[in-house]
């Protein structure tokens, strides 16, 4: 698609932007990567439903003629294999969530709305087209578009990979496209659901004296949850902040029954420096003073937290030479398959995340251009 | 029915045993009232299915010839109308809870077991027995059987028969057949249901400053219902004492999302020395340090105290001739209905309360009796 003026024009003005801040100079993308972005839009791909934009992705990538690539079920892998001394994976996940009246990409000015424009097709957009146009890259680089990753984990593409082709997704540092707008959100917290159900005994309500009200019992870790300070630990010199907070709460028989039962849902974030082991061990000791005989406290669901990983040579380079804001990760992302595989990772990609998910979601040309400019410098001179 | 044997003999030591305690000597019931039970209990009337109940009962009271009956769809009163001074309505309901493995009445020795006989096909027994045979009581009866009491208050025979034939169940004081064990249950606490829906804003669970946890805030008034200590006046002699319970709370809007509402189900019961406008204002007394703006209180479900009425001859005589127990009714029943129509009323049946609505419900051959003896005692001598 030949590059419109007014998005040549934008591209000039930030590559005045970068200089001014000791960026290098990029040429101008060849593609207008907000209406490339658009027609990606355009390719419905809801979780499970990435077959047709799988298709399309594969088929761009297989024309570039420079690229070596893998189809494992709706997941495209393309590489570079040059032979370089360093391998940079660069991921982004082909999924979005549920349409909500957004299903149509609309382009206003330098906008565009529409499901999935930050979460993350304009990430997918700067990879198809680095992929396809810096055919001899510094580093050797692996693209990875992936299927699942916004449903749950067992349907996730890039697990499916480090499970049955590491070799595909394997390198020295891997970067994930999801929206940070442009800023470099190193490692992840990790992240943990429990459900701790607390027993009462059920009487009727007009004799709440001859039973025991689990809700009431409820009530007393919810103040302690009110009151929970987390955590705030420095690390790389990136400052996270835990988090323990009820989810949900369920209880009740009947209009005049004293419930026998609440159950409580939990969500722990819990920084870099505490394995799972010690994010548990924290979590039971909050709990352990609203816990009596026969309260159960069930663990389902953990993920591991990534360190900020700041410190390889080709994270620290994307950084420094492009002057980029760190900020630490708090939510998890798939970067923590990487940092469970030894790789340091990061998020780096175009879009806001505030946006992700909702009706109103949005993408704007500078941000897409800023990422791509950034990741094209990183390509072209490596760490 | 003929009496058997171990039905007499256990009349009889029934007489001396009211003898010794001052109380009437009556005849033995001419009739085995455990059997009666059970036959009445082989008829199933869940609620909405009491048509063949009614049918059987409004049948034998026809039977009778003393009596004008008259059924309002699967409503049946036989009354005499001898012009005594005094009127006394007993009223009992023909419906039972759905049936739990217990639809099968089974006599074991003194003990029948089966769904509705305690609550409350004994006291039907007594109904269907006394209305039969004493056909000149020393005060008129209104015998009073009624549908849909085990269901909302919209399908309530009783409540119905108030407003379209209040003929048929007014007097000057009225004896309900719930099950008490043969204790004279006077007046009853009203009941408050209230929704209270708590606000707050949501948040990524990795971010939750950025929210307010709708749930956490709800710990606080669980915890203050936690610490509550009703009111315990004394009124008549008799006891009540408040409550005020949390019976259901809900919230949660996603496992990885800070929940921006809690709702919390709150039953109040209250004191016959309080009307339904105070009951409210203390229940907004108690709610008020935890209520922010944009939440509301919703009284979904509201029924009146009825006082104890005590007082009244009739049922003055019922307990000192028998001397029967007496204590406050903290539950809501039906006598609430007759209290609002300015007539005093007592709950006073066979059977354990604390096992109605149970699969083990079962009804003991002596409350029976007791209950049938004193109620034909104050049918043969009145005030």
């Amino acid at each position: 698609m030949p590059l419109v003026p007014h998005a040549r024009r934008r591209a000039e003005r930030l590559n005045r932007w970068g200089a001014e801040r000791g960026a290098p100079v990029t040429s101008a993308p060849v593609t207008d990567l907000l209406a490339a972005t658009a027609a990606l839009v355009g390719v419905p791909s809801e979780s499970h439903h990435e077959t047709p934009l799988a298709d399309l992705v594969e088929q761009r990538l297989r024309a570039a003629g420079h690229l070596t690539v893998d189809r494992v079920g709706d997941n495209v892998v393309a590489r570079t294999t040059a032979g370089r001394g360093l391998r940079l994976v660069v991921a982004g996940h082909l999924d979005t969530v549920p349409a909500n009246g957004n299903a149509t990409p609309r382009i206003e000015g330098d906008l565009l709305w529409g499901l999935g424009s930050a979460d993350m097709k304009g990430g997918l957009a700067v990879m198809l087209e680095l992929a396809c146009t810096v055919a001899e890259p510094a580093v050797d680089v692996s693209w990875v578009f992936y299927a699942g990753e916004e449903v749950e984990a067992v349907h996730n593409g890039l697990r499916h990979l480090f499970e049955h082709r590491p070799d595909l997704v394997h390198g020295d540092a891997a970067l994930l496209g999801e929206p940070t707008d442009g800023v470099l959100e190193v490692g992840c917290q990790g992240t943990m659901r429990l459900v701790v159900r607390m027993r009462g005994a059920r009487a009727h309500a007009a004799r709440p004296w001859m039973g025991r009200n689990a809700l009431h019992r409820a009530g007393h870790l919810l103040v302690a949850l009110d009151g929970y300070e987390g955590r705030r630990p420095v690390l790389d010199g990136c400052e996270y902040r835990e988090a323990l907070q009820a989810v949900f709460v369920e209880g009740g028989v009947a209009g005049n029954v004293v419930p026998d039962l609440a159950t409580v849902t939990l969500n722990h974030r819990f920084a870099p420096d505490r394995s799972i082991d010690e994010a548990r061990a924290h979590v039971e000791d909050v709990l352990a003073p609203h816990l009596d005989e026969g309260d159960e406290v069930e663990v389902v669901d953990v993920a591991d937290a990534a360190p900020p990983g700041l410190r390889h040579p080709l994270l620290a380079s994307l950084r420094e030479r492009n002057g980029l804001d760190v900020r630490a990760k708090l939510g998890w992302t798939d970067v923590s398959r990487f940092a469970a595989a030894g790789i340091p990772a990061a998020n780096f990609g175009p879009g806001d995340s505030a946006v992700a998910h909702t009706r109103d979601e949005h993408l704007d040309r500078a941000s897409l251009e800023r990422v791509h400019g950034a990741l094209e410098d990183l390509l072209r001179t490596g760490a």
